[in-house]
């Protein structure tokens, strides 16, 4: 399908991108660059790179496939170094969490070249970060959202679609404000959560001896605070305005519940429990989403 | 170590305390009772229980050991219908998640025989009930909190230290308020907040769009979510003042969180975000705890 990826970030996210590209024989060579060269070392010894670029531009000389795995704030910038470089049949892909604001970076960048863009957010992340946790299943059976705009070339599109497939990831397309709104809702604000969770208990002064008593409830609840802090740094402050619209809708339905256990009216807290409780159970992840009531 | 349990309660948490003590050998037999009969009956026949008994009390006659797993809210009626078949040489535990309310309940149900009763609190739980889910293993390696009074005797309190031990079981005691306080920090808040949390998303028009885009970070943080409702109810009254307490504290670190989100201070954002994935990532379910530094 491909002949030489350029791959720019070589950890978690890029180094599982080469890996699965490689298992199922999508590409013949992957060129890695990391701003850290340790990284980058590492990654070709692991076998993730075939060769290491001493730049990001040169990691891209030769690619028909370009996977660009650095964290959002950093895409502007990496997109401005390998601009003389991008060509109308190059694919040219983004791994982050944010899409309006790689949109924006990628449109004042590349310029002429932005239709080779496409924007990708593949759902997918562990709490853990660096090449030596790539694995070649990190995408598979994940959904992948495709945020195109309207200079996106289709062929390039079609080929996105086409390489995240192939790799056993459900595709589907939105615009990038439609994204930053749901992702705001059910991954920022839940982090936003659970960081706060972490930091209001680590305040108080029996924080150890309440953390030595949590279970297994508190352990996957505050999975998602064990995140990397510069990315969700990032992440929060990109997605800022919508992040903090779905703050205040939490808050609120905080406070309702809060005034139930207040005003001890256990019918109508049982109700609002109830209308959570169901609506969890009946989740289903990656479920194709229906309307209530079909 | 026992001759007959009598089993109030033959769902999740009793159902799976007789299996345990069947499988360890520790009791001869089993008489259950449960609120609803169809649910003793089906206990019976799965080999939870051994007799069915027509009332609670029935259930406590000729019984070494007891055990309430009931909604705490009905822990003094309970008590109350048995009562007088209570006696000094009987170990009666409850595995309720709040534990003032239960000691309260006890001294005015139990009177004189108080002495018998050893609150008990299991870290232990899934989001499903019903005696069809209960396993022999639901208790095995989880902490278990033992809140005796000063009335509690001696006798009782070893007997329900060995048990819980003999199940595979790490012991714990600490007064009822200090137990309190610590699990609506580490326990009841996180529930309370994953509630909201479904209440704020179920709540806007696009609760579908969304819902059908998360992934596993939204998975694992609102699993407990799915939570029983009429259980968590009555846990979040029964601890109210400390439950509120803690979600104020918590507001309070969000607030910090927003605050710095919306002044783009991205060094003290990532210094509070880092905070927080530190004290997540050292932490460890079951570790002993210990101070800082050490």
């Amino acid at each position: 399908m491909f002949e030489q990826l350029g791959l720019i970030g070589c950890g978690l996210m890029g180094g599982s991108f080469a890996l699965a590209l490689k298992r199922a024989g999508l590409v013949q060579r992957v060129v890695g660059y990391s701003k850290s060269p340790s990284t980058t070392d590492r990654a070709r010894q692991m076998g993730v790179i075939d060769v290491e670029a001493p730049s990001a531009l040169l990691a891209v000389a030769g690619a028909d496939i370009v996977l660009l795995a650095v964290p959002v704030s950093a895409t502007e910038a990496t997109l401005k170094a390998i601009k003389h470089l991008v060509t109308p049949n190059m694919l040219v892909m983004d791994v982050g969490s944010t899409k309006t604001d790689v949109v924006q970076a990628a449109r004042r960048a590349l310029r002429d070249q932005v239709g080779s863009f496409v924007p990708a957010h593949p759902i997918t992340g562990r709490e853990v970060s660096g090449v030596e946790h790539a694995e070649a299943d990190l995408y598979s059976g994940r959904q992948v959202i495709l945020t195109p705009i309207e200079r996106t070339l289709t062929a390039q599109l079609k080929k996105a679609e086409e390489v995240w497939t192939a790799l056993g990831c459900r595709v589907s397309s939105m615009s990038p404000e439609s994204h930053d709104e749901a992702f705001a809702a059910i991954s920022h604000l839940p982090h936003l959560l659970a960081f706060a969770f972490i930091n209001g208990l680590a305040g108080q002064s029996q924080a150890d001896t309440f953390l030595s008593l949590a279970g297994p409830g508190f352990r996957d609840f505050t999975r998602i605070a064990g995140g990397e802090p510069k990315i969700w740094r990032d992440i929060f402050l990109a997605n800022r305005e919508e992040l903090l619209t779905q703050s205040q809708l939490f808050q609120q339905a905080l406070q309702r519940l809060e005034h139930l256990v207040r005003s001890d009216d256990p019918q109508a807290l049982e109700d609002m429990l109830t209308l959570a409780s169901e609506t969890r159970t009946h989740w289903r992840m990656g479920a194709q989403r229906t309307s209530k009531g079909r």
